[in-house]
């Protein structure tokens, strides 16, 4: 079993609201409001062990999974939540070995959570406007550890002629105005394949959608939203949480035709 | 480009309420109320190409995505809707390497979902204690391609003795009661690693959360509810769809500890 | 206690799918998949006792309620369900004797829900653009016995002079274009009072929202949307029901000011 | 039209974080952080109209409505909101002089939803355990005006003789335990007429549901729970508000038989 190294990515759980995703790095400390954390003390141990905080408080040390990614992730911009990214990626059928064409990418979250399906022999270009946001999102792949299947592009995407290479398996757009960028995706896809758009606005949805049909180049255009509850779960007590995510976005689905 | 073959699966898109997939076979038909289409005449036709019915109406041939498979499953059980398989997949972090086990298997739709996130290097060992289902699950993961990574055994999960492989990344349920397989997850999962159990019911959330509680075996359980609503879109008169499915089941989350 | 004749208004309940608002009429019989039962039998029974049907079932005769008529009304149009038409009433706060303003009555489905809330000093004065609207929303209004607090009017109420009476304590709106009515909101309403519009589509909500922020006359203008779930109760085995209404329409509230 | 004088209640509206409703009161100020508001300055205006804060900013006067008692309703106990309030009013279809039972009454605010779709001939007795939650729901039910139609009675509801009248329109429940009192509202309500329960957890719900159903004293329980979104318009940039309430109660209404 795996022995906790320095350099290492460790999530630290105390309880549901302090969860950590961090490096082990020699001399560093934890500051947790239930005491700190000597990341020394953390090499040598193994996942699924606990030590405990300077308050005495059990700390356990996991295998970082994608959802604790996301409650790390350096943030340049608003990011797309596992309850959007886990259908975005789903409805987009990737396997590891697909070749995809994600812009914006922005800080990377969902690169990050499409990566993790990938193997190696996966590839994803991703593009974006903002050189800052590619350094953030390269920040971000490089501590989840999935940068080798990334190549970040500088550039805009409703210019079609940024993109060189051809015959994706997929296309994610996080644009502000989707419908200006078709053209590329149509251009980047393999004949059938699917593009998956991720917009806040009904607006947008809207724009989207008729310029896809009126392109004559998509067919089996979906929209979706989804809402995620979490329960607390009590013996005789149990019920919905009482407040809730009211909304992020909407998600397009949609296929080039030939 | 892919030239379509005898034995090759292809989704016949004619409207949204027209969907199929099957395999090209010799002589075959697919009868449908918009007309027929010979399977003789997909043979040698690209993906993203069109035919014609035998009543003149355009039909689409699509590489086959996981949202295609759901559509024409066999199905022996209830099958899990990508709504909740996708947020499943995505909360057990799997990888294209990772070794998983599922138990039960049922139509295997959950199998597909999973399988198709993998290589060849992954791994899903299912169980079910159902011969039929399991014969039923082979032929849907046959049919997906994806029956070499599968690997599906007829026995009782909440006999711990049955799974005989150890150190598994992640652990899926969707069983009747899933509390009796806790010990049996306990064993097969790596330390720190997720189990993700689908119920149908509140009381079945209830008593597996409680189970996992007294156990002191897993931390951080989570408990999430799916809602996914449809759109639909047509310039100046966009709204949700008037009906959606109102309930399929609750997604339990949870991680050993040692 | 009330002993039932013929003229009076009976709900007939036999089960959930199966409840039945009838008149008492000398002679008639209502037939239903579970056996018929004669109205003669109806005279000199109570509510809340039972008959038996044809068949031998036990069917409980009760005083009809509002969520009764909704399932026997009459329709002409596409009507406000109950989720809706409950907050819609709230939120205009009326009382028993406010005098209220509605357009377009439809089938009277929400007129007969305000009007059961008020008494014979309230009033409500409905308009709609097609006579036999009207003729079916007096048919459904006389059956549930509130008709007297009701005028009925055919007429445009895009034109403000149609209205002739001032000082309402509340609007109701439910046309395809209500920013072309708010004027005459406007000019109907006391200072202060609100209106409440309810419509299909999101362009509908925009358009109107838009319009009222612009007019600079209406304030604390709010957009809802209700979704209601419907749960299956049982012993160790609650849940929701598997469909729900997707989408009906969104409800927007505002207040006059001078 | 109304003069606004000492006495009166009058809801201050800013903006929509700024809503205050107040009685005003000789030499009283309201301060905000947009700037104070003399009491004094209100006597003699009318509803609609705006005055200025101290800082200059516009504040409207309106007349209160429902919603407005909610948000400065001095709060004993966890109140029921509009959205559960509406539903639970309107499924009892009660009129104007109808006579109801509640309890347990709390702060009083569904009381004074109930009350305010009454006349003076309509009437609510209502019972706490708690001497303190009555005095808060008198407190409240006399700025809004609605005193006269209700009568506060200190008692434990599951004893049925505490109830010294009969044939109620309609009970209202909010308790912990409903099933403890569901002989109590049998003997008080008409035959055929609605109990309507409000419980926060599932295992409520189900105790209840099926404590009905042993009786053999309820017929057509149905249970609800309602979701309320609110929307953010914006011209070319309409979408739900990021937060929602996730949960408040179940709603759980029956008819009684004979």
């Amino acid at each position: 079993m795996k022995i906790l190294e320095y350099g290492d990515v460790v999530t630290i759980y105390i309880d549901p609201k302090r969860i950590y995703t961090i490096r082990i790095t020699e001399n560093k400390i934890l500051g947790t409001d239930k005491g700190y954390i000597k990341h020394d003390d953390l090499a040598g141990k193994k996942y699924g062990e606990y030590i405990y905080t300077s308050q005495n408080v059990r700390a356990y040390l996991l295998k970082p999974l994608l959802i604790d990614y996301l409650q790390t992730i350096k943030r340049a911009t608003q990011i797309i939540y596992p309850k959007d990214s886990s259908l975005i990626i789903y409805l987009s059928s990737i396997n590891p070995s697909s070749k995809v064409l994600e812009a914006g990418v922005g800080s990377g979250f969902l690169t990050i959570s499409i990566a993790n399906f990938m193997s190696k022999r996966g590839k994803i270009i991703g593009f974006d406007i903002r050189e800052e946001h590619l350094e953030t999102a390269r920040y971000n792949l490089e501590k989840a550890g999935l940068i080798d299947r990334v190549q970040l592009i500088l550039g805009d995407i409703r210019d079609s002629s940024i993109v060189q290479e051809q015959a994706f398996d997929a296309v994610f757009y996080d644009l502000p105005d989707p419908w200006n960028a078709l053209e590329t995706a149509y251009h980047a896809l393999k004949p059938s394949m699917p593009i998956v758009v991720y917009v806040p606005t009904v607006n947008q949805v809207e724009k989207t959608v008729v310029s896809m049909r009126k392109s004559s180049k998509f067919i089996d255009i979906r929209v979706y939203e989804v809402l995620l509850r979490e329960y607390l779960v009590e013996e005789g007590a149990t019920r919905p949480k009482s407040f809730m995510i009211g909304h992020t976005g909407y998600i397009i689905f949609a296929r080039k035709i030939v």
